[in-house]
């Protein structure tokens, strides 16, 4: 099966946002083996999108796209293809529902236009929109299949994974599977990664290996193709096998998971509570941590730490410590890791400080961090970072190397119980 | 003039790379007054990129092309073009003697491969690759203008805005501007916005006005188009003050700031200080404002207290309170927003206290949230939110919404003084 995605809006045109969406439709559609030969972006206006998906229509069996599906009059794209394919709007009710219990929950008034997103292609099936107003709609006709995702991301990323995805495959004459597994790296660069296992990569087609950088990891995707599912993912295994045995120390997980969430996981496990010191990442690591459901039970709480008054009034830094060494210093760290987790009685205290630049602080230079990691009966332990990096991206790495160093610490002391 | 941007690069179409240089390209095209009706993604195919080319001639003046100039045996744009057009690829001695040079200096050897980097289409205009090896092509055939631009955005970028803008402008009869601004809104949803400027963005052709909805926020870009630039900011102006007129009172700011960010300039003018108490946003509120540069003056600190313990021993909050009306109330969030405010000496103090879902709380749904605001001096004011997204989207809407009310108290406290 070929697809092809037409992202529809003008603001993509004026270069207000990126296309994001093309890229993770690609990756899925890519996994679920199916080729994608073109992208296409065209503003709001029927008379293009309708020419758009003529020439799709020549190019394609599966035609999705992404964005129109709003309430204003510029959201057109339900109301081309309906034109195009010589088809009726009906209002879906579970959708109209749905909207309506909305507006109730947040206690805003409903207008007129909101009642357009409830009308779906007559025959269509209708794709739950889980995370806004709009539904989802797929549709065989004559040759083609056609998909309408909305455009924000949070609403079409969770409706594609959840129906969209089975609703294609569905559809699919399944001969050849393709099956794929991303492992994640850190504290490993990717030449490095990819001399490591160069051998590996040039020397198969199937499984292929692909190395991929951002944010300061990185990931390596096998990819096999076999008519058994089993036996792709066999080959992956022995695939994964080799790699592991070279560069394995520098694995933390697979495919969409994170470093805050493997530490959980670990946390969990281990049954250990955490407390959070924050100068530089100011509230950054209890806040990635939070975003897990559940993780009430692991993180009590912690200090955001931004001034000295805050070191010495919430964390009980000593004032001696902070004219002596100053706020970046591996003594400072190692207080604030200590001190937060006796505060509040944990088994683990973590403590970020450091120059997040641009400028440089006490005469330090910018990238210049140190991590505190206090575990409840062993000495503190200080790690020191030097990222070379603009403001943000030091304190998101800051969080990454917390995560990192935490998972360590944690490996090392259920190895000695 | 009317423009097509073709990004030619399989990575793309499998989902590896997001095609930032569309959007960059958009951008700059709009500024010049070129308009930009499709953006294409083809792979490294020359009989599909020869078809795109050929719809592209049916729709655009220009053709601008991203990728596919480097050294290796799947670059094959200009070869595809040569073909297209009827036209040679000769050799370049500037770039040639540029590429020699470059492999002098990294001390590295240059391949015969690289070579191929220094053919450019006989007749057309050479741009300069000042941080790259492959020269981008300007070329005017029958009655079109095709652009061949590098993909690594950085060698694009600084290559398009040196010399392809140039080289389009001059090619340019009327130089009509177009400008635009975006005024950004919160507090409205998108489909109320619509409803009280509909007939301002139904009775006007130029002036535009397109609204755009993303993560709780509204936008509207008003867009002018005339010869003068001056004549253009004029003719946007007028229009903004007719919506400022009427829902004005939602509008924060313009273009690409943020709620944040206007947060801190306000805050900066005022010259006062914060400390913020989070449980339910964990540090995110903090965290997103020492994202911004220079706020160590205004952020004295906060406490992440995510546990009632946590909200016991580092705020203060009397356990009667939690007893009798739960860490998810109006007097929590009271009481967490006056004592840091106390305990940290500061200006305001801010707290917020929720369920952030999936699951509820102390009896209370998800989504219901308390945001406390304390000013010195005043009396403590609490606001309630009912948010109906999933857990972090709407710990994202909290800190928005903590940056709208605070901004409010901010405005009537200066009025009152």
């Amino acid at each position: 099966m070929n697809a092809e995605i037409i992202a529809v809006g003008s603001e993509l045109l004026l270069g207000q946002i990126v296309n994001t969406n093309a890229k993770f439709l690609s990756i899925s559609l890519a996994e679920m083996g199916v080729n994608v030969f073109h992208h296409t972006v065209v503003g709001d206006n029927p008379q293009r999108l309708k020419k758009s998906i003529e020439i799709a229509e020549q190019r394609a069996d599966l035609i999705i796209f992404t964005g129109g599906l709003g309430p204003t009059k510029d959201d057109l794209t339900k109301e081309t293809i309906a034109n195009h394919l010589g088809r009726r709007l009906v209002t879906d009710e579970a959708a109209l529902n749905s909207i309506e219990a909305y507006f109730l929950k947040v206690n805003r008034q409903m207008t007129e236009n909101n009642k357009k997103q409830a009308l779906v292609l007559e025959g269509a099936t209708v794709l739950p929109n889980e995370f806004g107003m709009a539904p989802g709609m797929f549709i065989h006709n004559q040759n083609h299949y056609y998909m309408l995702l909305p455009g924000p991301p949070f609403e079409m990323e969770p409706m594609f994974t959840k129906y969209g995805r089975r609703a294609i495959l569905a559809k699919m004459d399944k001969r050849e599977h393709i099956e794929s597994r991303v492992l994640r790296f850190f504290g490993i660069g990717e030449a490095q990664l990819e001399t490591e296992i160069e051998s590996i990569i040039e020397g198969q087609s199937n499984p292929t290996v692909a190395p991929y950088a951002s944010d300061g990891e990185c990931t390596l995707r096998i990819t096999a193709k076999h008519q058994s599912s089993e036996e792709a993912l066999r080959m992956i295994d022995e695939t994964e096998r080799i790699i592991q045995e070279r560069v394995g120390e520098f694995c933390y997980g697979y495919n969409e998971t994170t470093l805050m969430m493997e530490t959980v996981k670990k946390l969990k496990r281990s049954g250990l509570t955490i407390a959070c010191a924050e100068s530089l990442t100011a509230g950054m690591f209890a806040a990635e941590m939070a975003s897990i459901s559940g993780v009430s039970n692991i993180l009590k709480g912690g200090v955001v730490c931004y001034s000295s008054e805050a070191k010495e009034k919430l964390v009980k830094v000593k004032k001696e410590t902070l004219d002596k060494y100053g706020a970046v210093s591996k003594e400072c760290a190692a207080e604030l890791a200590e001190n937060i987790r006796t505060i509040l009685d944990t088994d683990i205290g973590i403590s970020f400080t450091g120059v997040a630049g641009p400028d440089s602080l006490e005469g330090k230079e910018a990238g210049t961090i140190w991590i505190g990691i206090a575990v409840k009966n062993q000495p503190v332990k200080t790690f020191l970072l030097s990222l070379a990096s603009n403001r943000n991206s030091n304190r998101l790495r800051t969080v990454k190397y917390g995560c990192h160093y935490l998972m360590r610490e944690l490996e090392s002391t259920s190895n000695k119980s």
